[in-house]
């Protein structure tokens, strides 16, 4: 019989229930964080004179050489899951006195802590590498103030915008994905150790003092709730779903500039692809994996809410299933925003005289028509109706607003002057709408001071 | 031509296209708050000098006649959406200046404005109502405090613990309901108006004092960003699935719990329903359509994920599906939660002798025996597993732990005496499990405090 | 009180939970089949015995009532449901002779049946639609098997394909939409009707009777399954979140090429929409909101799967939830649809110039200098790796592959000759792409003539 | 350089690049029937004369070698993906000619056919454990023809059932999801070799033979559907969640009727686990994890659908992540049918004598009551109500229907007689719902003889 569990068990596990059951396939990545609370737990055992101080210390050095044999890989992972796995070494490397680390403590409390454990040190490793792509992306759009790209909406171009003004929106997103994994991490900082199975326990511990050893800032203030809760997963992987969402937005972007048709960007050959069969091809794989991914992350956010679903008080086997789920959504996370920094950093050039022909090629300076006449006081809607003539009266004769002599413009609305063509460049409509948070030019470099700030 | 657009357009909608893409059916409801914006946007239009104070003040009062006619029903909601129909009902009912309204003004942030104002008032609601929940709960733990009931992991008896304890778990859950709650509101209470179609606009706006009229906190800090980012929209879906969550772990236990094998409530009259066929039924039709409700909330939460997934900015019509999804959610957590309440408040009444017979009838009393024990000095593991022997004796010889004799105990240990039976009555079981957030009666009091002043 | 369970209720419902429970605000829409069915339960009744032959007459009659007051608009919608709504208002019709057309059946096998029949109408009708879309799909590819379109992977140019070809790959797509809901029709065809609440009925009930009236192929084998299998209405979901897939990628393409970049499509007046803000827009808003309602069917497919899973045998309120999910889904199908095939019809026009100027200036014929090689006997491999230094030295010095001299190919290769420059032009590459499903001329008539029996 | 690319690429991938675009990490699994549909390819390709039959016979005892190591583990699993390893590999094991084996082919349609020839194995496969759970599910039902067990719905007793009528509808989804995964192979089964990267070849291959040799059943009719269609891994990943949506309901019921309160079974200790902390539990491991797994292949169905959202033609890199959403849903799928077929073998007794209690304590008879009214002629919606008000004076006096004295049931109504004792007892309710489908007995006995034919 392998498993640890009471003697009132007769026969062994059915080898295919066994196989079933089992989860140290994947658990084991928690052994350092299961170590570290075991170390905690027993500190505290021996502080409230549970075990004797003697044996605290024999406890705390056995389980610190645990964590070098993983260190060092050479870590025996043999049963159920970790937590056996570690309690069965602890007692090979120290004794009897092994087997009164689990005074006072269950495997579902056990396992509460090193999830939150665990999930705070990746909480922390994603905002940092959010942080660096802020960074990186800052670094793009200091260089691209000036250089505009047209603005689009409904995917038609609305009105040209700053590269850089572009580029600080998805600052924005990320600045708020770093907000939110803030809040979320003091949600999952809290020690859920001493909850025991599900009702606390008889033996006179000390919560806040594991807490603190922990470097948790408050306790599970619930026994039941401890360890049945597992909102601040379902937290994290909704942070992790917008993250995606932001990056499947940026690499639709990406994918849609280095098309033939938009060409505002060129791929790097490090950064790019190519095909097995089309010699020509350098495919943009970054961006569309990165967009694939978005779909796993969101199954996984689906998956923890069904799991969660109904589920009756306290905990429930169900819950095994979590692990994966965030190990895969913080390797997931972590993957894509390291290739996305590289891809910054490295990856694509801007085509600048593309871009800037795109901006000059089109009607997106309508809005500045109107907005014109608006100014010398037609109201607004009547000369946005005034405009659509224009534009209608340009598509059909196959020219640009630019284009227009003074006379055209005039038999359209008296009110219009020669400084119309002022009005209509790129740079002008650009650098105009200099609105808060608008694409004006100093409103940019505003934008990029305070960015500066927000990831240094 | 109904179309509002400019008149680079030659001919109508489609019928089957115009019904398509209009979303009067359903956005009508924001009207209330289109309206506040419109009347915001209108006040700092003149403030800025953009239009006259006259047309300022006209345009105000027009904007509240159209509130007054919405209130009393009478409005016409007529065209392709809330906003066009809102400008065309002004016009006609101020004249020209009706269409300056639209200066420096997009839809796009439009609509952002008002489904941030819709949602920060869902938000207020839907906390009071989880306050209003909190509060039945706390009267409901409060009379329960000494009443036991059995405690389950694995929906197998573990351990007993106080009712009250076990309600304050939800308690618990609701706590943090709300604090989510309040900080996307912080994200939500954020002013995009001024943003323009996406970059802003020429004309001289102060987005500043629109926000504060408003009742922002802040004004969004990018133009593309305000018009395109539904952050807030996903935050709320989450928290509105983590609500139905919680609410569907409880309504599970509701269900269970009125089951004749459970038989631990009885359900009011009031509060629950029969069946078309069997003249015995009664049913909990509450919480099982708030368990069937949950799918609902998850789905639409899937739902706007999967519209964000992949935009390239600015605005595109996707965004306008977000809508349904939002007014669908706020209303199934407003029904959901006033239902509850309601149950809660008069629907069951617990069997208090059945709960009693329940925690003494079976061994769920022996992890007492090992801690008893332990507490003597024996290791934890060996303590548990002679435990196991004792539990496989009494399953065997169909007994309970009480009815060993103690001669009987110590053939197992020597170190059992005579105040093993105090130790394992459920009353001691669940008094000594007084560790901090346990359900020791101790606890459970300073618990209780504690969270009257969390819903007071 | 108002409902119509047995008298062993004595006091009425809570309003709140009252509400909280009706159904009548949307599954009102059943009326038509539940009276149909009432009917075919009446009429079987009487044929067994069970009734008199007057009184199933008089059922029967008074149920066509009933349906001729619900299609004029004058049914009294009282009541839980529209089930109970119809059985209080036969009784008023008919006297208390309606009170015995509930005999041998319950609410949990009526609803069932109205279900099936309802979604076997649906299905019906969605098919047809498909069908209509192929059609006129048909037509356009009809009309432009001879044009070329760049044909894409990653985004990227690959190799020129006809037009014909590329819109029949979304032919094949619907093709298989049909040939899935004409399975799913199967089972969605058997008469659940008999089953009772759950473990049939002790009357001489005849289901195979009712399940001819009703058109039904067969009946449920198993009472417990007929009132709690809903795998049916998951497998419409997934049928519909299928089309809405294909409907998406069709969005998204046309939503690509309706941009001022790739320019292949022009929108009439008639299909697309404008700007509040911005005269010179026109926008694809039918395909994106398709693209969006994308993500409210795989909501609903969601939420119907997290309703089902886990529920204990038999009928749980919770599938009452499965309506409104089921009508939504229906008409947001049926929607799309008729949106997509007027587009199709009339909203979009290619621009054959453009269309004829993107095939020509690019490196998407570099598989076929491959090909070339390989078929003088190079071993593909190494083709293509000549190709690749080929494209390189093309890319460096800003030329097509066709501007080559022939000195040049052969520095690269000596079995390049003159008739190289007849194997790279668009036409050939694509005319010689006459392997079967290829996008050779020849295939794609072929395919054309198939397809035509296949939507005809 | 490691990539194969052509030479158009001067510089090699950036490591993480690189990292992140690999796919070998968890495709090598689809090397044996990469392999097999490489050598469909060069023995086609020979046949063709595209090669020399030397030729073709050299790639195909290559691949046959390297299909060799694969089982004996030394394949050397290197490169971006599993097709380039082998191509690699074969090139080291046949010299040149292995360069020659990817003429007329691209990754694209090779992928394609990987895995869908890797799907169909897997169907055939879950399909034979679908039919093993169902003959041991058949094994237990015909030993419980006469065990009744409360039917339940609403988890609120309705009316007793033969167990063996509860198993069969188990039974009964089961059959449904062969169907389905029937059906859904068949959509499977068509081979998309030969579509190359999204348009056809230019080569004169025999796209039949090939698909002859692999065993498929026809050719995909348009080569950029070909590749780029997925909806037979949606289908496929439905038919899983479905099949999940009845185990996580099978899963529920063992969860319910092991509980303390419930009772009807009892787990062997080869099937159930035990806990870390309480001595006395005995967990229901095996199911709780099942229905927690439902949410891991809903949230797959979900992943993949939001990858194939509004993908433009033909294929892209997103669609890599297809790869790992199958494989792990194959897994999951064998694990838990397997898991579950032990259980129903040897995993769980079923406690007649208690079950036997239970369908005789309570008023489930009630709807028999009811029937016997109705049946001597009263209106059944009368009938119902009157055993209404029986029902709730034995409520209110705490006695069962059985325990009423004959006279007091002429009081309620003057037709009951001396039969109504026969008339509800369990045995007698059971035996006389002998509709078709119902579980009257001798209905029980015709399902189990048609379910034998079934999975025989």
């Amino acid at each position: 019989m392998s498993q640890p569990w009471s003697r009132r068990f007769d026969s062994p596990l059915h080898p295919v229930i066994d196989g079933f059951n089992a989860s140290i396939g994947f658990d084991l990545v928690l052994l350092p964080v299961d170590v570290r609370g075991s170390q905690a737990h027993a500190r505290m055992l021996a502080r409230q004179g549970i075990i004797t101080a003697q044996e605290g210390e024999q406890l705390v050095q056995g389980l610190a050489q645990i964590q070098q044999e993983y260190q060092q890989g050479t870590f025996p992972a043999q049963g159920e899951d970790v937590h056996f796995a570690v309690e069965r070494r602890l007692t090979e490397l120290v004794g009897a006195v092994g087997k009164k680390l689990h005074t006072a403590r269950s495997r579902n409390d056990q396992v509460a802590t090193d999830l939150r454990l665990y999930l705070r040190e990746a909480i922390d490793s994603v905002t940092e590498q959010l942080r660096q792509l802020q960074r990186v992306l800052w670094g793009v759009a200091a260089d691209h103030v000036e250089t505009l790209i047209p603005g689009y909406t409904h995917l038609q171009r609305a009105q040209p915008v700053s590269l850089a003004h572009h580029l600080l929106a998805y600052f924005e997103m990320f600045q708020r994905d770093k907000m939110r994994l803030g809040e979320i991490r003091q949600r999952v900082n809290v020690s859920p150790l001493g909850a025991g199975a599900l009702a606390g326990t008889t033996f006179p511990i000390d919560r806040e003092y594991t807490a603190e050893l922990l470097g948790f800032q408050g306790v599970c203030a619930n026994s039941l709730d401890a360890v049945s809760d597992r909102d601040f997963v379902v937290e994290f992987l909704t942070a992790a779903s917008l993250i995606l969402v932001h990056l499947s937005r940026m690499s639709e972007e990406l994918i849609l500039w280095s098309s033939q048709e938009f060409g505002f960007i060129q791929w790097q050959d490090s950064c790019a692809t190519g095909s097995s069969m089309m010699p020509q091809k350098k495919n943009p794989d970054v961006p569309e994996l990165v967009r694939g991914k978005t779909g796993r992350v969101f199954g996984h956010l689906q998956a923890m809410l069904v799991i969660l679903k109904g589920l009756p008080l306290a905990y429930n086997k169900d819950l095994q299933e979590d692990k994966e789920i965030v190990f895969d959504t913080v390797k997931t996370l972590q993957d894509c925003l390291a290739a996305m920094t590289v891809v910054w950093q490295e990856g694509i050039v801007f085509q600048e005289q593309r871009l800037a022909r795109a901006v000059g090629e089109d009607l997106s300076n309508a809005t500045d028509v109107a907005d014109y006449l608006a100014t010398k006081g037609v109201p607004f809607r009547e000369a946005y109706q005034i405009t659509g003539q224009i534009v209608k009266f340009c598509v059909q004769s196959g020219r640009l607003l630019k284009d227009l002599t003074l006379i055209e413009w005039q038999e359209f609305h008296g009110d219009f002057g020669a400084d119309i063509y002022q009005a209509i460049t790129p740079e002008q409509g650009v650098a105009r709408r200099n609105s808060l948070g608008g694409t004006g030019f100093d409103q940019v470099r505003l934008a990029l001071a305070r960015a500066q700030a927000q990831c240094g």
